[in-house]
């Protein structure tokens, strides 16, 4: 019981756009249990879409399509399907309704040209697409299922998970719905991760150095990603309970090695990890920033109901706003400029006193790509955190070889850090 | 003359890592006139890469390989190479000098397993990897020629600039060493996108319906993401001139048509866009947001140099900070609610006064995925832009099926180019 996938799209063999599509479909497949031996990525080209989905269905038992699926000339898919499955098309009524219907709840003006999403080829079944315009399809290639679903992440996720997944669990757990695609019984793949920040990936790999060797029941490995360290623990169990049981032990061996420097696991982030916090306790926040320019307290009003512990943010990017709106005196910035520690604390201080909240955070900084000096490189940048107990700033420096929008994302988990590892004493 | 890329890794056939080596490769090798046209993901399974290198092969007169080449048990990339030319694997004395220096120089304690990296199948060359431990190898499989590079993202590039494109180009311009592997003339393959918002992607799609289809010297196609439509231009030509010329005159034409629709080309943001506007004209930015959270605030100021129109941003979360912060009438909120036409232009207004530039943006709305009522639904927000000459508002519903970050991300692109149609004026 085997899966292939098919990524169809000229931007993404060109390499103008990365696939993200094939690893999440990977992912979740895993998760019941079945493993996608190949993905393959192809052009939108109607010979080639029809070629590859004969060759995948004679390789695979389910095969997944993303993309090709929308409204213009360029999108092949269903004639390409049409053409390997070797009958027309024809329009779906059932299907031109949901689409007519989705374009008027969605306010959008109806274009003839969106009609031809509701063409399948013979024999095919339409997929609704309640997340955006075009339907998805189920079909049968010689011996597999194939399922076609929109190339956009969101809709296919979407699709996958309403109309996709729950047809596949139902084959693989009840064993086949007779109609003799039964997929087999393939146990679970799980894979879970640690999410840490704090230290490099190497001072983290060498504290669970024995728990990465090959050959363990359960394989581990890291990734690092703008300072994130995820640790990835991955089991194949004969049940869920078997698999969590497994990794579980591995997971709190870790946490109790790397201790602070973990905040969290799988879909946690800082902001949001800081956010339950602050909820939790019944504190409040605000926010001042200059260098990091709105994007921590985007980061903090991601996390949904953060109107509980978000008050109020200002991005206060020019000298003249940092005294009006923060009440920073002028004195103190033409003394020692605006990136540093000074101006940091009367940030943090003026905000969290005009905003009333328990903790203020403030960034200042020099996000580059120019405006560095010897004194004051690319990538310096002062947070600091004022609560009931005063104000305590931190001087960072990123690296100069870092680029603009990743001095920004350090800076900001910086400082949710810092409110973090503060929150946790 | 065409390409065929294959990553190996079990990690990425399971999901667990998105691969972009396929797509770096794919942008490179269009850069020289080599279309990949497909993109092979198979794990670390010796039989299953052995296979499809024979069968990449077989489609392609250039194959390039990324992963499996490491120091470990499942670094199985040199003997499936073996297997699909049906050699055996012997010991580079050159290449293990080049890996044991490699250790010296890094630092790094020598550990016997690395010498497994100096193996390579009979009748291939090594590839020198300065930037790590893993050798690349050349191999030539039936009429094709393979390289194998190594699967970190940074390794494989600096090889393939170093060894594999200037033998590439050598190929391709030069007809070929006399090795019987000459890949032809490719001359060049060039891709532009016209950056376009305020339409769905099938209004876009009809109104170029004719330069969309297929046979054309230029291949023109659309994408869509969180309603940005990206309209994508493709020509290969003998040269780069000739290549600009077929894509120029079709980018004419569609900004033609499109007209305002059009905000930019290529890597052009509504924010870069709407920063060189006011700079070009000497005004300035201030922003009041609610719902967003400072992400408008944060795009405006991923613009390098955005300091020069930007000047302060407030994110007013709670009601009483609207009112502390931008003198929005309490009674207002009370009468009409915190998302309202009346509660966004007198936030707009506000900021605009107390910040004392040319613009104000202001954001009020419901994001998600709670807190929406049938008369004010999850996905409404009101945008409003004061200027000089009073204060415009507007009402969007972006649909209740959008997930949070996607309702935010929406409405600061709305907000955005509300500001750029009217510099446009």
């Amino acid at each position: 019981m085997r899966a292939e996938l098919i990524s169809i799209g000229t931007e993404l063999a060109a390499g103008i756009t990365v696939d993200t599509n094939a690893a999440w479909l990977a992912g979740r497949l895993a998760e019941v249990g079945i493993p996608a031996v190949r993905h393959v990525t192809v052009a939108d080209d109607r010979a080639e879409v029809a070629a590859e989905l004969r060759r995948a269905a004679g390789g695979a038992e389910l095969v997944v399509v993303t993309g090709g699926l929308g409204p213009t000339e360029d999108d092949l898919t269903r004639p390409a399907l049409a053409d390997a499955l070797g009958v027309g098309l024809r329009t779906s009524s059932t299907a031109l309704e949901q689409v007519r219907a989705y374009f008027l709840r969605a306010g959008r003006k109806w274009h003839e040209s969106n009609a031809r999403q509701a063409e399948f080829p013979e024999g095919t079944t339409p997929i609704e697409n309640r997340w955006g315009t075009a339907p998805g399809i189920r079909a049968v290639v010689g011996a597999s299922i194939v399922y076609c679903l929109p190339g956009v992440p969101r809709e296919m996720a979407e699709m996958f998970a309403a109309a996709v997944l729950p047809e596949i669990e139902r084959r693989v757990v009840g064993g086949g719905d007779g109609g003799g695609h039964g997929l087999g019984s393939g146990g679970v793949i799980l894979t879970r991760t640690l999410r840490c920040f704090g230290a490099g990936e190497s001072n983290i790999g060498e504290q669970i150095a024995d728990l990465m060797q090959p050959g363990r029941a359960v394989s581990v490995g890291t990734t690092a990603q703008e300072g994130m360290i995820g640790v990835r623990f991955t089991a194949r169990a004969a049940s869920r309970a078997e698999a969590d049981a497994l990794i579980e032990a591995d997971m709190n061996e870790a946490r109790r090695r790397l201790g602070v420097l973990v905040f969290g696991a799988d879909d946690q982030t800082l902001e949001s990890v800081v956010g339950a916090l602050l909820v939790d306790r019944g504190l409040t926040l605000s926010t001042a920033e200059s260098c990091t320019g709105g994007l921590l307290a985007k980061r903090l009003t991601d996390v949904p109901g953060s109107s509980a512990f978000f008050v109020r943010g200002a991005v206060t990017y020019s000298n003249a706003s940092k005294t009006e709106v923060l009440g920073v005196d002028a004195g103190l910035i033409e003394e020692h400029g605006a990136v540093s520690a000074e101006v940091a604390e009367a940030m943090a201080v003026g905000c969290r006193e005009q905003a009333g909240t328990d903790f203020a955070l403030s960034t200042t900084g020099i996000a580059g790509p120019s405006g560095g000096s010897a004194e004051k490189p690319v990538g310096l940048v002062y947070i600091a955190l004022a609560d009931s107990a005063g104000c305590r700033v931190r001087r960072f420096t990123f690296g100069e070889y870092l680029p603009r929008p990743s001095i920004r994302d350090r800076a900001c988990s910086t400082a949710l850090n810092l409110l973090r590892t503060r929150l946790r004493d």
